[in-house]
């Protein structure tokens, strides 16, 4: 029997019946991810295996370093079918990590491959996948079309000029792409030559001038605008701990001149700023009934010879353990008091906030939209089985399972559409188990129809997607 | 098959042996509850469903509010039958919460409903709890004898004057139903208002002028003199974390006197002051040989709009996530320095401290009373299937589970009385599944006595109840 | 059937074929424990169980204080075979701890006593462990021999002149016996007394005079240098979280001065020198290709009478709740920028950590060392089947198990060894349920070469032990 098969993760008859006969089929929602939009509006092709798989995924990085395989291999300037040649040797020693998983459900899926990936059968991996890569199947529309991809969201900056976006759109494709607004660079007082750099490019892209701290807002708010239009429903922040100090107007404004003057923000300057400018956001997300996504908890960037010679997100970030209830208690309550909590998701890097998060949310919701204050989908080091268990049996223990809007992949590639096959597993294997142990009721329309409200049906009405009919039925 | 058979929970032969052999027939002793002792005193009847299972339970409150049912369904002004089918539309979208197996249970062991709730069902379910209600088995007497409870010890403020305590003790009420002393409003010097109202009160109560410290200190023993005449032997504490910054006399009495004339005391100095007290209080449970509860680590009063129309204990309560080691180290470590260190339970709200509390326990163990430390049974958003297994496996794994004290309700509602067998069957099945799995042997005598003693036989002589022998035999 | 029988923990066909086939014959690498070198110097033969079984475990007096047993039948004076029976009638009390799955292992593996130990059967275990206890066969060489111990390291103060060790080194034993390099209480500038009294030692045992903190760094440099010709590859610290306030020389210099004229550092002072020293530390380990041993977050001494009377490491130490990752990124790191990260273990007592660990370790792999960043086997309170399922689930999820060193026992007794045995048949079983579900794949090649590479061969190449052939292959 192949590795994966029809039944993969599925350990129980109820388990397997519900996946094949409610989750299988449903179209996909990603609903955040990194993918490029310029490669969907171009409708990429991809030349090779490296170009699709290991182009730009850190995660494969770190397995290969934790391995022993030089930085040639993972970011350097060693051949393509080099690089892959070092993942095929790293692969067998991820054995029980995600990426093993992960890997030959790609490969399976794709290219119909069905060898376990080693250094023995790199060369036959490596020249099947690229004949199928070959073919316009397996061009990004191609692939976005295979995997029913009703709707996606790419992570944009505010200064983005959302060409692609309005291309995709203008061009018919039958996946809805939307951008997501993420305006982190706002809050970068602390570090005035970057934070100046990104305020010209806004100034720029809303075509107005910004010397004071209300013409921030402003040009915040007309890009929030210009977002909407292009079909924009979130906004994401990724944040090691809410910031909750809130300061007064006058202060936040001299934090501001003083950045602007190149002097750079003292942390306790810089919280008060980003506290300013993240109720800022949340009240533009109340008002155009937008969902905001909260990333908590990351320790980016530990590795300074790393991050000096190759940058951000190249597999150097970890999970941090800085509290998170009090801070973020204090953001929710503060936006809610004004009548201006949108809807939010709250995504933890750390499994330790699992139920902080989840009871987090329950405190705030409305009584008017189900499921308002979402605890998200298991994130990063967590998008594994064990964390997508934990996270849904955490939201099941302290709120409703049942209002959760489920996966999203968070990928930068476009080979990532399994994980929703993936998790469709899990969460139906969940189940299963579930009701063969007599903890819920044998009854496959109360069951079934869990499966497929958290695998699509509440993502789309809670998102507010207008999706085309005959891609979401 | 009923959804909750005979079986329910219990996964292995050897469990089901168990709970049927061992733990089904055991008296009820539930230690700590929020039941009123008026409704016992007076032995109430109650109208409708509504009334008994809905009136005041936050739990559910939360969880409609997390399906979109409007607050007038919750705490509103909605009919109770309209509140009644809010709930059971709610039900089904409960599925793998807590609650889901909770009203189950009740409604199977009050009233032999077996079909699930659902707004189909909700008319019948309806009809035919009022019917059953209308019964006198089903006064809080009838409630009492039904479950078999042999002891339950409330919820009191010091100035109570435990009227319904002593008209219950002359009743000759089978059930021995004794108070708790909780003075966390001792503490409040931060808010001058409730402190002064509160300690006027306490005044009144104790008879007594309280103008200095030393005399609120003295109105309290009295307070605790009286509360064990009324039959009380546990004392009991809600708090964020330990107080561990301990004041002099001369520091503690300024803050008390700054406090009376309506200053509110700072964040330090309120800290201090409750190191102070509960200090005080813990010199006083010593002395009497009661046994002190700990509930730590909750957020409460999240969300200050529903604070301002509902006031607290009404579903926006959360878990924190405060460091909890150090701080209750020194002030368990205070206490035993002084040869005051009392019996003591140490509940916790965020699953993250399960080890370091279950640990923390070992380190007071005298080498007399067994168990005298002891990590305590999951609690609130913990008193689930999940916290039950983990706490005990906490504790298994590095204290003793033999000498555990097993469970209580924290209740506020006489239909919660199940949670007891809830929680033997997830003991046996736990105990059962290691048996077949060859982890402890496969001795019923000895796993038997264990479960006998966690469910009645440790809490009694832990808690030394006098109680009624026909009761406990 | 025996409680402790040939498939003990194996749950299923495929973990007992592993583990039989692959696991159990393999030599031990015990890298970290606290055993006496002294008794393995001179062949110890121990007088009766009570003195190779219960004399030094604080593990045990734990579980007894819990139980109600007094101290005299701990740490106190009461008779060897009273003490004995104190611990038989605990035993049946410590059902679910990893005390009673050890104990029963250990008197079958040593004594091959297949009876549960209690109170009745206490006499019988007496004699019979007594006469086994009487046979050179149970003397230290006769278990080193008896258990395969191919080589073990440890725990030994820089200042200790490795008599023992060097005559072990001399004696020609198969087992290899090393020393490992812990300097806890050179970082002791807050407690002056004994920080100069253990400064005099350091220098007598270098030979040299330690008045500046420039003569300290050199004389532990020297002691480094000494350990080193001992066969010493490791050194080991135990921190109740990492330092990171790193000082410049002068301020460390100025904190070394005062403490030496007896002037105690304040918190702060204490942080900043212990930082220093630990960078120190770090090159030392770096310049001799050794491994560094971090372990991270008890709460120690928390009974100040206990401490009184029995001083430390007498069961009074609980689990922490500091915050551990941005300390621990800022060590690493720094030591990284200047090339001086040595290898390293990280441990972590409180379970909470296992992902903040398991993440940081990936922030500092070089794609040089296969897993140079360990992130270490479950320690202390963690070391059980659950600890340690827990750190190998966290390993896998964000980690490579394939890499990983695998067990070691910390142990104070000669009895300790079958912990290794249980370590590997938790790791089989693991192993075989994942694939028996299918979640890795059924290819003994495969699972069998990372169970023996877990088991023996990681632990032999990344500590690079010089191993006598006949011991290793």
């Amino acid at each position: 029997m192949s590795f994966i098969h029809d039944d993969f993760l599925l350990e129980t008859k109820t388990a397997q019946r519900l996946f094949h006969e409610y989750a299988a089929n449903l179209p996909i929602i990603d609903y955040h991810n990194h993918l490029p939009p310029a490669d969907i509006a171009r409708n990429r092709r991809f030349a090779n295996l490296f170009e699709i798989w290991l182009e730009g995924d850190h995660y494969k990085w770190r397995a290969m370093r934790a391995n022993g395989s030089a930085e040639r291999f993972c970011t350097g300037d060693a051949e393509p079918y080099d690089k892959f040649l070092a993942w095929a040797k790293t692969i067998p020693q991820t054995l029980r990590n995600p990426l093993y998983h992960w890997s030959h459900l790609e490969l399976k899926r794709y290219f119909g491959i069905d060898v376990l990936l080693s250094e023995k059968t790199a060369d036959e991996v490596w020249r099947i996948a690229n004949e199928k890569l070959a073919q316009p199947e397996l061009s990004v529309e191609g692939i976005l079309a295979k995997f029913n991809v009703a709707a996606l969201c790419t992570t944009d900056d505010p200064s983005d000029d959302l060409a692609a976006h309005i291309a995709i759109g203008k061009s018919g494709l039958r996946t809805k792409v939307f951008p997501t607004f993420r305006p982190d660079k706002a809050l970068t007082v602390n570090n005035p030559d970057a934070f100046n750099a990104w305020i010209n490019k806004l100034a720029a892209a809303s075509n107005t001038d910004i010397s004071t701290l209300p013409e921030l807002l402003d040009a915040l708010d007309k890009r929030h605008a210009f977002f909407h239009e292009a079909g924009c429903r979130l906004s994401d922040h990724g944040l090691s701990a809410c910031y909750a100090d809130f300061p007064s107007d006058f202060e936040a404004a001299a934090i501001f001149d003083r950045a602007r003057w190149g002097k750079a923000a003292s942390p306790d300057e810089h919280a008060k700023f980003a506290a300013h400018l993240m109720l800022h956001f949340g009240r533009l997300d109340a008002k155009r009934g937008w969902t905001k996504q909260l990333h908590l908890g990351p320790l980016r960037n530990n590795n300074s010879r790393a991050f000096a010679k190759l940058g951000p997100d190249t597999g150097f970030d970890s999970i941090g353990d800085l509290p998170q209830a009090q801070a973020l208690s204090s953001y929710l309550d503060r936006l809610d008091q004004e009548g201006n909590l949108p809807k939010t998701i709250l995504y933890n890097i750390n499994p330790n906030d699992n139920y902080t998060l989840a009871t987090m949310a329950g405190n705030f919701q409305d009584g008017v939209i189900p499921g308002k204050i979402q605890f998200g989908a298991g994130w990063w080091h967590l998008d594994t089985k064990w964390g997508m268990e934990t996270q849904m049996n955490a939201l099941s223990n302290v709120g409703l399972l049942s209002r959760f809007i489920g996966m999203l992949t968070d990928s930068r590639s476009f080979m990532s559409f399994p994980r929703h096959e993936y998790f469709r597993r899990v969460l139906c294997n969940l189940i299963g188990s579930d009701v063969e142990r007599g903890e819920i009721p044998g009854d496959d329309e109360l069951t079934g129809s869990l499966i497929r409200n958290i695998c699509f049906e509440n993502a789309k009405n809670y998102l507010g997607f207008n999706l085309l009919e005959e891609t979401s039925k």
